[in-house]
């Protein structure tokens, strides 16, 4: 492959609380997962996000997550589907009304926290939400955990998708992360990381800590902003794609 | 005037507290003014309020409120107007999301409670407020209480809009409310507030306590569906009005 | 057994918005679980609720729950033990202050919704939501579902608490409750009701649907008062009891 | 005057999200006024933020305001006057639980941002405010912004109170705060803020701008964490305190 997207979450302050150096990751990332409002963010940060992200010419996602602020949506909830499909529409109806009247447009979906992680565990319940965001715009891209039920879930809608990898994470040989527990498990230094993505990239595939490498759809690489390690991690990365002569754009969704 | 919209305010409930009795309203009113989630309704509230409105051919609007879900947006805040703009935005961006997967659409916007009346008094408020929404959709009609600093914003916009008058609250003659405090203020007899409502509609007119006529803009009269006696008036003025001969339709807006 | 007590959740209005029919019910029960403001419940519903109850003698009761007021704390949430403590802590904390300014005191502890569904199966969750409410009144009595992981976990902290079972739902032969999907999962009828517990009371013991009779600590029964049904039968096991002898007095708590 | 004390606002953290340098800040001061949870703090941070001032010795303060999260608590809202009260004994009933748990107690309340802004400038408000949280505990210390309607207030109650004077604030001679549109409003430079808190212990009074004098009750200093800056001016107050011969130790409250 010779381009790939980076994407990264934003737009995660709210109200007086900062969260995240948006600033520094918006000159790194090609796509912004933008948080809705229900586990982060609020109407004036998804507002100034958005702008920010139109300036730059990086392309605008929405972030949907639990209702649930004081959790940052990182805790599962049992929430019934019906429910769970009217929380993704109006979280995903909101960004674009957001993003129309800043200039641009929601070109992607990411699930957050509890609810992707949930989702990726669970096709039914990713089928449920992704359904719901696309039918408030059917050419959305969905960009999925590649290789999880979450990228089943779109292979079966016959919608675009897109497949995310991590930057700072290891992966077991059936294309799950490894557990945080384990030693290894969450990739600190920046050669390593950077050394790792090209690697992937270039393969299209994910390589496993054994060694093992398992096709998979590389659209994209999830960094993070949070403290100095991650934005370093971010810019190495970056930096080691374009020497590798990989285009870092944003990806336009396979089905 | 042969045509009138009859309006009130629906999808008031909140997860498991039911709130007025949108069914029966359906029945009787033309346009609907449907919660957003910050003063009441979730979205699924939302989204089954929209369905039924979509049903019975009832025009869907979007009524944006302050974040007092406790106060259920009745509490005046001192909102700064940068803030106030992206929650409407916000709040109709989501509405027009879905009703658009209910298979309609927002028609209008009607302010609620203390957002209302503070725009009533504040025509930069009022406009601060309106221009947030006709950013999302220029089309957008703006239901505005007749006479106050609602009405000179709309006007002010060029925008389309609508003059809504009350069925059961008298008016000084300066076109405001008669204070709630004073005998006479809220009318409680179905039949009375029915034939206030003939005359002020045929009269294209305000009329006051004391007898006054005050032109103004009678687009639409707002109508309430919680407890016995206001769905008693509601289906009075409805019966009054086409005994008269009006016809009942919702409004296109005037500029 | 000469007597019991009689249990009803309460203040579970917020804001605007209403639910149940406490007023009635304060005429039937012994004891009243509170709302505390995370699923359901304000300060000022809170506030007169604990009035009424203090007026007519019924004994106060801490009725903490999940924060997610539009799951109404019927959602399952994945709260680490140390939140969830907290979680309790704050919510009895805050009952507790508001009941001595209502002249009262709060005596109880009982779980909402899906917080007490994961502890009556989850024995160390329960033991730490109640080790919390403990560290603030070691004298607080817990009111536990008779037989399951709730009352394990009581009984293995050696403070005071009160078994319970339900009016209007049937027992299988383990003490779980039959599931609502079987049919005479739930009991609508206010003789078949008040008869059953009775019997229970008399027995001192579950009687379950085979027949079967399970020896429980039957110091309260569980009764409902939204709907005219919930009503009834709580109307028809009290007179019922008090028919047949039984004394009805809030609980002393056992050990 | 030979004492006084050092205050600041802490625990306004919230779920993920970071605010202040409370370590630090508890090196320099004697009270903490700890947020309840309705404009900032959770449950968890309450108890770490109380856990620690108890470890420290720094005196324990409720800090209850506006439940509007987003805002901050700093947006003015229109709470009738019983709601006030109930949402103050709420918050410091809770307060008063968890620091009971943390091995403390609540000693002194302080209003937080637009609730204290509007109740300085409002008895009636104030006085509603504070004979709330006092039926919670009569020996509570009323910490008020000095020769303001607080005050005011709080010598019409009775009870203890403690007069509190800012660190980086000028004064006009009505003793009202410097407007911050005006030049010099706010003071920047740890040395002057430091030099003027000195000059104005050793005075018990409020020197002014213009270098009038206006005698106060001058018991505490507001200290702020947000920022180096902040800080630097807290650092520095405490040592020219330190110095000057003045001993810094939490207040018993005046009548």
């Amino acid at each position: 492959m010779d381009h790939v997207d980076l994407n990264a979450d934003m737009g995660e302050s709210f109200g007086p609380w900062k969260m995240g150096d948006d600033e520094a990751l918006l000159d790194v990332i090609t796509s912004a997962n933008i948080a809705c409002g229900f586990h982060a963010g609020d109407a004036d940060v998804m507002a100034a996000t958005m702008a920010r992200a139109v300036e730059r010419g990086v392309g605008i996602g929405a972030h949907p997550g639990f209702p649930d602020l004081q959790g940052f949506g990182r805790r599962k909830m049992d929430i019934p589907g019906g429910t769970l499909a009217n929380m993704v529409r109006y979280q995903v109806a909101a960004a674009q009304g957001m993003a129309r009247v800043a200039g641009g447009r929601v070109r992607h979906l990411k699930l957050h926290g509890a609810m992707a992680n949930m989702a990726s565990q669970d096709a039914e319940m990713a089928r449920r939400a992704y359904d719901a965001a696309l039918e408030l715009d059917p050419d959305l891209i969905l960009m999925v955990l590649a290789g999880t039920k979450q990228e089943e879930a779109a292979r079966g809608l016959g919608c675009l998708w897109a497949g995310e990898i991590f930057a700072d994470r290891a992966y077991n040989d059936d294309a799950t992360l490894v557990d945080r527990s384990q030693p290894g498990a969450v990739i600190h230094e920046p050669d390593v990381a950077a050394e790792r993505m090209v690697r992937m990239v270039e393969a299209g595939a994910i390589l496993t800590e054994s060694g093992a490498r398992i096709g998979a759809a590389v659209d994209t690489i999830c960094l993070h902003g949070d403290g100095t390690t991650a934005l370093a991690i971010a810019r190495a990365v970056r930096d080691a794609l374009k020497d590798a002569g990989v285009t870092l754009r944003t990806f336009e969704g396979r089905r």
